[in-house]
């Protein structure tokens, strides 16, 4: 398979990148990587697919939302999480279907605050729970055979462990990347899959 | 109760405004109501609550969100869908936290296309559940006792009708108005009430 990562140089992006190392991995990110896309600007997605072509598989671990106090998250803070992590994952697959294979795949990243709400977190619940909304219902009506999942993990060991809180509590990024590649070589669509399932 | 109904004019606003028949009722709607309010419009959402002052809950049955293929649903339908129904309601909580009475409460509407997703659906469906995640998060945080929840209808028997076709498949707008009912004078919050269950 040829897959594109976006996002590939963050935690979960990179374990990604690595559990595909047996396939063709063509990385993209905001700075660190081969090819570079900011998610939340549609031109620049658009960009990327004229720049890479066709594609087996879109894995994002893109996208960026704001977190903090309800009271303090102000119309700009909600507007960059929209426009970052929702719109920009979301255009990922509205730009991108043209651009993937037949019975190709595209795995967006959501995230357990969508399930299991966390103050701080209300932009990003909005966010990732629009996400998995979208992924179930863009599902019926992706073209030939493609299909679409997202994967919504917990708190990340690595994220953790950079934060200098316990790494133990969390999920291992490797542990999420299998997710990406077990939705991108299945045949599961629609599928929001938690990781851990708790 | 001296409750403030948002989309009153409309097939459930008008129900829930019944539905509080025994209580003080403020109607706001986009054109057709005592008040004037466009939620998409930040500005227009802060003047409804200058205007409106202290109420005990605020009652949403506001907010459009773009129907169509996914590949025929624009940058501008997911803009405005993105606008109007999801920060719209959003919004209404956003800045009426400081005019809702200690004890007092929010009620939103999402729709049953978050967690069952249809072909046409794609932003609505990112929507309605951006909705719910925002819900469960923000309830998490509202100050002085204040509660949040959505409530979550299915297809509505008197739009069904208005739309030509059997209403018996629907719920009707008067159930869907005793779950804000219920939302609004219960002790329930951070919780979405999917109308009907199934």
């Amino acid at each position: 398979m040829k897959v594109l990562v976006i996002g590939a140089s963050g935690i979960i992006g990179s374990a990604v990148a690595a559990a595909f190392a047996q396939h063709q991995v063509i990385r993209a990110s905001f700075s660190k990587s081969d090819i570079s896309v900011d998610v939340a600007n549609p031109e620049s997605v658009r960009a990327l697919f004229d720049k890479v072509g066709k594609v087996d598989a879109v894995l994002s671990a893109a996208g960026q939302a704001a977190f903090g106090p309800l009271r303090d998250l102000s119309d700009a803070d909600f507007a960059y999480s929209l426009a970052n992590k929702l719109m920009g994952q979301v255009n990922l697959v509205r730009y991108g279907i043209d651009f993937v294979t037949d019975g190709g795949s595209f795995v967006l990243c959501s995230g357990v605050v969508s399930r299991r709400p966390m103050a701080g977190g209300a932009a990003l619940s909005l966010v990732n729970a629009g996400l998995d909304g979208f992924v179930r219902s863009a599902a019926l009506e992706l073209p030939r055979r493609q299909r679409i999942n997202a994967v919504s993990p917990g708190w990340v060991a690595e994220t953790l462990a950079a934060m200098g809180r316990d790494p133990r509590v969390g999920t291992p990024a490797a542990t999420v990347a299998n997710a990406y590649y077990q939705a991108a070589t299945g045949t599961m669509t629609g599928r929001v899959l938690d990781v851990p399932a708790l």
